[in-house]
């Protein structure tokens, strides 16, 4: 009792809330305006690569450009999201303040030439980038610009998705693979929150996706049996797809490492395979974000949630493009990529397993960067915050399965093992 | 490339995940029919002690008759959560079996008599004794026990409140404040989601709860900084409440075991302290559940969603009914009173800062107990699955702040530390 009326207690939680919400509060502000900005010249890009798509063929000297950028300007920039969370579990090495120019030009330059590439590793890395900025001008101590780099992460993720709560949940979430740990819950919830808000009143509109829900559905779905198994069986390929995507990312860093002794060079490589790949496969419905078709009819994210918006093969080619484009040094990340390629692998599992395309694209959409991201928790809030709760029980399958499923590493290869997913829980 | 080839690593995921499913299915199975058998002999209790209120007068008796059966036959039961808690923490003290039937039939005396308690201890207490027996049954080592006690609490949890992806993390959450441990991950879900439908089965029908929103509001709703600020600000009650419910929890324990030397008559003195002030107070609203009132115009859970459901100091009556009869030693566990509590502070806020009472209803009820149980994510998803994603963001918002201001521990005291709340993130 003594404890509880202990009003020094409550009055230092109380300051110490206020203080981080005023730290917090300039890192949203000041992440959500640049991800506004950045989310509003990348639709310019992407529409002016559509409207002008002899682009394409300017990628593998937009690729040598910004290849020789971050060669000769990059300092460590270069290895983007993983130098975030490194700085995160071991403070010191830095984060360089040209991160965030640096990476919104190259995702820029990226798009207008038609890579395929995302734009979280952007968001991120500027929200990273600005975060540490800032903690350097207010002289916080290693802890505390531990916790202002978790905010930079949240805000950043929670502006360019329009997803506030899982922005938080995914800033804690990512650190570590098998653990959540809540050292900045509040502080990380503000940041997410305020930022996607700031961004929002920018005016950006973020892509709606069209699950239907009948209103007179109930609250949630109902269980059913049959219906849960195969989402099952489909978040094992999901998870499977999460592992392929990361090994064939790495495998072809690494490849084009050894063979391309000079790093601008090895983007150059890329954008010549993109070009010739769009050429033997004789469409473009691969290269950009693919949110949205840059043509009638193609496929995209979008039409992936409608019979007929994806060929049975269209997770395989985005799944090519994009480990090219990112893994020879373009910028902006894989999520977005990620969606695409679970929307579309959903999709095609649907039509296998005589379910409804909409909801396994949905499925599919989270469930692959559930995989690899090792992100279980913050994808399937994911789900619901971008298409409601109706199936939030077999977002939580799909999510918790591909997790499972999905390898003991993942894109972001600087993540630290907590705890193994199949460790000391098989049965002896 | 070839990691990702090693068809053996995929297989051994494979055949654990089966394993895993078929041990948490039979729990699932035992534990969602327990809890449905449970539940529908409660609703019976309930109804029964209101066609005869004079049943009240019992209470002293019955709870006599309870702790004369905990102090002979209970062995170690009367430790209740905590006893699972701690068993999965350092395995070896075991879990007694008679502590499923004895918390079945402890919970059901009190509600009969009108003792204001809740209904997860039971739930948890039987789902991690039937757990228990069943690992020792399918002779499990250590490590394995532990994962069924998970499933045992998660399937048990998801099917008494209906909330089977909350269940699964509620689970996780519960064992280490600050921390989320994946160790057990899918069949934790497997079970929450399997006990819940299993309950369901047994025609087992959960209470809806109406926070209306128009078809129109859209997925989310918008952020309104008022709002914000106003639902922060009731999350601070939100979260004293809920260690000021815990504080007192355990002060009338103490008080009671050092001035009580025979186990025993401590509910019986419980018992007399209730009945006291039902005549004191005039109203019997406060006593059992709650969920909904036995009278006509009474104030309950269902009501405090309504305008003029509650009085402005419903919280603080419950607070003390609830406290005497689970701190004296009767059964039932204390969730669905702090629901209670949570909900009826939330009505009374909504009133002082003008704003919906359903909304900081809906907010109470789920941040009161985020905060007394340490658990902010499962109680933010609990929010979703009972009131829809609309208001996920302040869901959120309230059960993060709830669990900044709730103190150091909470209402399981066998909960250890992982991340302080207000700890290494201070600024110096």
């Amino acid at each position: 009792m003594k404890r509880l009326l202990n009003l020094h207690t409550h009055l230092s939680g109380l300051a110490q809330l206020l203080r981080w919400t005023l730290l917090a509060l300039p890192v949203a502000g000041v992440v959500g305006s640049a991800v506004a900005l950045f989310l509003w010249v990348l639709d310019r890009m992407t529409q002016t690569h559509a409207a002008h798509p002899a682009l394409l063929w300017g990628l593998p000297v937009a690729g040598l450009a910004v290849g020789w950028l971050y060669h000769h300007f990059g300092k460590n920039s270069e290895r983007g999201n993983n130098l975030i969370i490194d700085e995160i579990h071991e403070p010191g090495g830095g984060v360089p303040a040209r991160m965030a120019p640096l990476v919104l030009l190259g995702t820029w330059v990226t798009h207008l030439f038609g890579g395929s590439a995302g734009r979280e590793g952007t968001a991120v890395q500027m929200g990273g980038g600005l975060a540490h900025l800032l903690a350097r001008w207010f002289r916080l101590g290693p802890e505390q610009v531990k916790i202002l780099l978790l905010c930079g992460i949240a805000s950043g993720f929670g502006a360019v998705f329009g997803t506030p709560l899982t922005g938080a949940i995914f800033a804690m979430e990512v650190l570590i693979i098998g653990r959540v740990n809540y050292q900045a819950l509040v502080p990380v919830l503000v940041a997410s929150v305020v930022g996607d808000a700031v961004c929002t009143a920018w005016g950006i509109h973020h892509t709606t996706y069209h699950l239907e829900v009948s209103p007179d559905a109930g609250l949630r779905a109902p269980i059913e049996w049959l219906l849960l198994l195969k989402v099952a069986l489909a978040a094992m390929a999901f998870g499977l797809m999460a592992r392929f995507f990361a090994t064939l990312a790495h495998g072809i860093q690494r490849t084009l490492k050894r063979w391309v002794a000079y790093p601008p060079l090895r983007p150059f490589v890329g954008g010549l395979v993109v070009i010739l790949m769009v050429h033997l496969l004789g469409s473009r419905d691969y290269l950009g974000l693919g949110v949205e078709a840059s043509t009638p009819g193609g496929v995209s994210i979008v039409s992936s949630f409608e019979p007929g918006g994806a060929t049975p093969w269209s997770w395989l080619w985005k799944t090519l493009f994009t480990t090219l484009t990112v893994g020879s040094g373009f910028k902006g990340g894989e999520v977005t990529p990620l969606f695409f390629i679970g929307s579309t692998l959903g999709h095609a599992l649907a039509l296998l397993l005589h379910e409804p395309v909409a909801l396994f694209a949905a499925l599919g959409f989270i469930a692959v960067f559930a995989g690899a991201a090792n992100t279980p928790l913050a994808c399937t809030l994911m789900g619901i915050e971008l298409f409601g709760a109706h199936y939030a029980v077999y977002f939580g399958v799909a999510c918790f399965v591909a997790y499972f499923f999905s390898g003991p590493s993942g894109i972001y290869s600087a993540q630290r093992l907590g705890v193994p997913k199949h460790g000391p829980t098989s049965i002896s």
